[in-house]
């Protein structure tokens, strides 16, 4: 069977093994598991740093698995896992499924494990039923996709993409602060020592030339509340928000707590909570998000004022220039804040920005979306509901995906499932195995229509 | 000569010798050398915590100076050493000069180092003159008196004056954040293993009654502007002012920061910058401080909101109520902070208070506060300045020091001297040797007439 000879009935009953990927992913879930939450055996969030020892085992298992599933498997200098099942043209690139298996260090079940684990389960399906691809079909475990130990989001995608240097991606140190990595307090392991130590640093360059790509398509939940607060089955996603990622240090001096007037102070730290409280405000006002996930106050003790503070800012919003606006204007509060700090011994703070990472909005390719959209109707077209069609949107993602990386290069969209409460980057993090299987049908879909457009 | 048989004009001669003063503290200061702030060979800070590696060697050195100044030296089971130059009277108790030799991770090179130091040249001043005393004379160096590394400051006086438990202070654990202390990402140590590990695990018990004082003086840098902004010479510390330190505890919800609205979010670092800048409006409206030195924000991911976060707080005032009062106006305002964030979406924040130390205001005794009103009278008496008394004034200690516990047990007052700026806790905190030197009359002629007080 050639999927460019199915029919389109055919195309849509295509269906994903709803308890099979259960399985498969709770059965990945051993390597890493986090905080329980719950009485159930998989009542347990994740922790899974990127290029840690579980990172290590989760992968040695997907590339078993896709061997055994007969796929070819190769692995490039960022870690990034490519597993490719031979479509019928050996000169064509293959589609790919793709996400990441890393999770944050209080992290869930389904952020990017959801994403990997459909693309095993798609190429599954299409082993049992004996279905031929004209291009292959692809599924690629990304590396360090969470910034949470390495801290840049999305770096092998990035540096795939060619828009991020393999250099500056290699020399990049961990975070020494997150919880529970046990290498945190020694001196901190760069991407490159860390993917030698675990032998990921593969020989392939990472490269959307060395490893080419027709597509790349993501599922992923939504980690937000608008498709579970509607009751809506899929989010066809359309774009991506900006974001601009900062480290900002502020400068003040240390003192005595028991000894320094208020008005005697340079309090960093004193600094750093107005700041944080002001920067709300004015992301507010302009429909963006400015949140502080690191803040770090130095010298650390009970009686002394800190003089120095470092911290994060995550500045997000529907639009590139929206978040342009935002960070000016608190470039200027900020700085009003510091200024005021000290200001009484003449020795005001100062605060000093460092723009980390940069992710412009994103506008997927419509080729890409196509295949999403009439895949999604088709697969929720059984539900006993009138109008079944509602039950699928357009949707903005909030987050960045290694889906904005490959859109740089190939087409690309993504697909959303709901997930409870919306809840994300957190130990409870859940979607029904109904959600996800349903995810799981609709990439599956995407995969051979998007075979078909190419080659029919 | 006799300390009993001295007129009191040679008693008011009475001057420490300037310079050896500030080459021995100085050579002191080159265990645990900090930050270099300035050229000059002694232009750092200090940076020796309990008990560390540099602790251990300044110790040894401080033990092996007294026992050539032919003093008995002691080691108590907190560490805290006393070397005695015996007295005339071999039942009588000795009177001691006290203070610290442990610093902040950035501090300077005065806090606690001039008042052993002081001692020291005390001593060798006594030696020099060949004088005799009634009662012995004594030098004490308390250990962890900063409360950095182990967090409760004056902790081992506590313990001699049976305020704080033996055994709660030889389990507490050291701050795993404190900058740059070698082990403060293993396994954290406690006192009773940190002494043990460099040997300064005393046989004799941890109290008032093995080792009796008759008295404790103390000479301290102001580490706050009155002296150096007013141009006087000598704070005859008379009361120290009431200090609460709070371990605070937030409990949110860690959630994405790309996908979660504001309003879906129960951010602990945002409430606690609410509560930071609630806490010094709080405070400067009752004429107390407020101030967080530690803070830690977890799990410590850029896009991840925290959903925990734990601070010190540290209040203080000059009289026990007030410092009562802005604690119970910030519960309340905490409280309702916490509540504020997360209401939207049914999961507030709440926030957990552990009392970690309370030090009530406290009022020297009058015969020690004489003796050192005199003492200050008398070394300030050649200035040329028409009216010297100016030059000394009464003054309120803002910090806690090892006074504050053996006043609970003995006579004991303070002696101040200016320090640049009201700097302190703080690498570049600095007195000049004059300072110095002048400090160190007026406490060696406060324990002669101390001598003098007891035996005439």
């Amino acid at each position: 069977m050639l999927t460019t000879e199915l029919s389109e009935v055919e195309v849509s009953a295509l269906r994903a093994n709803k308890d099979r990927l259960a399985q498969d992913l709770h059965h990945s879930c051993q390597w890493g598991s986090g905080i329980r939450w719950g009485d159930g055996p998989t009542d347990t969030g994740m922790q899974r740093l990127a290029l840690s020892e579980d990172d290590k085992s989760v992968r040695d298992w997907f590339i078993q698995t896709m061997e055994d599933l007969k796929c070819n498997v190769t692995v490039d200098e960022m870690g990034n896992i490519f597993a490719v099942r031979p479509g019928r043209r050996a000169d064509a690139p293959a589609t790919f499924i793709g996400s990441h298996l890393d999770t944050q260090p209080t992290g869930g079940r389904y952020d990017g494990i959801l994403g990997v684990l459909s693309g095993i389960e798609a190429i599954k399906t299409m082993n049992d039923l004996g279905l031929e691809t004209e291009g292959g079909v692809g599924v690629v475990n990304w590396t360090n996709e969470e910034g949470a130990r390495f801290p840049v989001s999305m770096i092998s995608s990035g540096v795939w993409a060619d828009c991020i240097p393999l250099a500056h991606a290699h020399n990049l140190k961990e975070v020494p602060t997150v919880a529970s990595l046990p290498t945190a307090a020694s001196e901190p392991e760069t991407m490159k020592s860390a993917l030698q130590k675990i032998g990921y640093m593969g020989d392939v360059p990472c490269s959307y030339k060395s490893t080419p790509m027709a597509a790349h398509f993501e599922l992923h939940i939504e980690q937000g509340p608008y498709l579970v607060t509607a009751g809506q089955r899929v989010g066809v996603v359309t774009v991506v928000q900006a974001f601009r990622w900062f480290r900002l240090n502020i400068i003040g001096r240390d003192t005595h707590t028991g000894t320094t007037a208020f008005e005697h102070r340079a309090d960093a730290l004193y600094a750093f909570a107005r700041m944080m409280v002001r920067a709300r405000e004015v992301a507010a006002a302009k429909k963006c998000l400015a949140s502080v996930g690191i803040v770090e106050a130095k010298p650390g003790s009970v009686n002394t004022v800190p003089g120095t503070v470092s911290f994060s800012l995550d500045i997000r919003g529907p639009e590139t220039e929206l978040v342009a606006e935002v960070e000016k204007e608190l470039r200027t509060e900020f700085d009003a804040i510091a200024a005021a700090e000290g200001a009484g011994i003449g020795k005001p703070c100062r605060v000093e920005w460092n723009l980390e990472f940069d992710s412009p909005a994103v506008k997927f390719h419509e080729d890409c979306i196509d295949c999403v959209q009439q895949s999604a109707e088709a697969v929720v077209a059984d539900e006993p509901v009138a109008d079944t069609k509602s039950l699928v949107r357009t949707i903005m993602s909030g987050a960045g995906h290694d889906s904005v990386f490959t859109s740089k290069r190939v087409p690309t969209s993504m697909i959303f499932i709901p997930c409870k409460d919306g809840l994300s980057h957190h130990p409870e993090e859940f979607s029904t195995a109904e959600d996800c299987a349903t995810g799981a049908s609709v990439i599956l879909q995407a995969v051979v229509r998007y075979d078909r457009k190419r080659f029919m």
